[in-house]
């Protein structure tokens, strides 16, 4: 016995979202079926017909903002420190770093990270657009805000050395125990960034 | 800084799905705007559009159905045992039931399961409905193919109550071990349920 068809696809469109499986996906359909009224229904798919239209990403740093807001409000905001650069994986990490206020540079949205393995070369990185940028903005700083991970760790040392002859200082975010967690479940390769990157106290 | 309008009434749309808080929106959303093409929302807000239309409940045992085939094909299949009614909690259940072919009979889907301190209280079963189709089928085997919760447990228990008069035969599916799973990572409430219900071997 199948489900009707346009709950198959339904099914088959929530189950590309990010960790989502088939059995994920049939919950999620069936609750939007069972418990969504035909309103929300409706309202949710006027959101996806805007969805592309009215956010866009920012033409110069490639941070996500309104599709009338473009270039953005840090690549238009003079009061932000225009010659620092944080070098970011994802247009979503941007939220999260301006969350914490402590930066007050502007950003700059890689397309992807290095990963030869599934076919993602240097040519990816766009490194053309973040040479550019960097020249017209005279930029002497570039803090990498990527993931340890060896996609993560092959870009920052990629971009380094392609911009290395320029005078720029380079900085990483600091890797180690995240506040609240305990030393018993952090794993050996964490423990080993944060013995190393330890700071007098 | 906030997300563009928009998004954030994407996110807020998707963290209604069961289980999904406001970080697993988030990156939903995030995973929409950056690796959807056009083309797949688009599809996806067609499919929305016909989703209550094109799928429905079965107006008689309220069985997820395609709109031109109500009633469902379990009441209008004259090859099943129709005196036999599988009593579920959800639309969903049929389909996993139907997925062991074990059962022949029909199906009667409860609009929900008991639940006072949630203002749930047994006009939310629609009693009558059931009674009428019990008459009209003239059941003699009614299955509770219900989860062993607070809420399951007193809603059989009170459906039986209600339909103890007639000449019917009640069952529960089985408690026990899940098959594969190890009595080591058993609860204490299984175990119990699984050694009052042992078979002779």
């Amino acid at each position: 016995m199948q489900y009707p068809k346009n709950v198959q696809k339904l099914i088959q469109f929530l189950s590309k979202l990010p960790g989502v499986g088939k059995r994920t996906a049939e919950r999620y359909a069936f609750d939007m079926l069972i418990n969504w009224s035909s309103n929300e229904i409706i309202e949710l798919e006027h959101n996806l017909n805007t969805l592309k239209t009215e956010a866009t990403f920012c033409s110069a740093c490639g941070v996500l903002t309104e599709a009338t807001q473009n270039p953005c409000i840090f690549c238009t905001d003079t009061c932000r420190d225009h010659s620092k650069f944080c070098v970011v994986a994802s247009p979503k990490d941007v939220f999260s770093l301006e969350g914490i206020s402590e930066y007050s540079g502007v950003y700059h949205v890689l397309p992807a990270l290095l990963s030869p393995l599934d076919g993602r070369g240097e040519e990816i990185l766009n490194l053309s657009n973040l040479l550019k940028r960097v020249q017209e903005n005279s930029v002497r700083e570039i803090i990498f805000a990527i993931d340890s991970s060896v996609e993560g760790d092959a870009t920052c040392l990629y971009l380094k050395q392609a911009l290395e002859s320029m005078p720029i200082a380079f900085y990483r975010l600091a890797f180690g125990i995240p506040v609240g967690s305990s030393l018993e479940y952090v794993d050996g390769g964490t423990l080993a960034r944060a013995f190393c990157g330890r700071s007098q106290f």
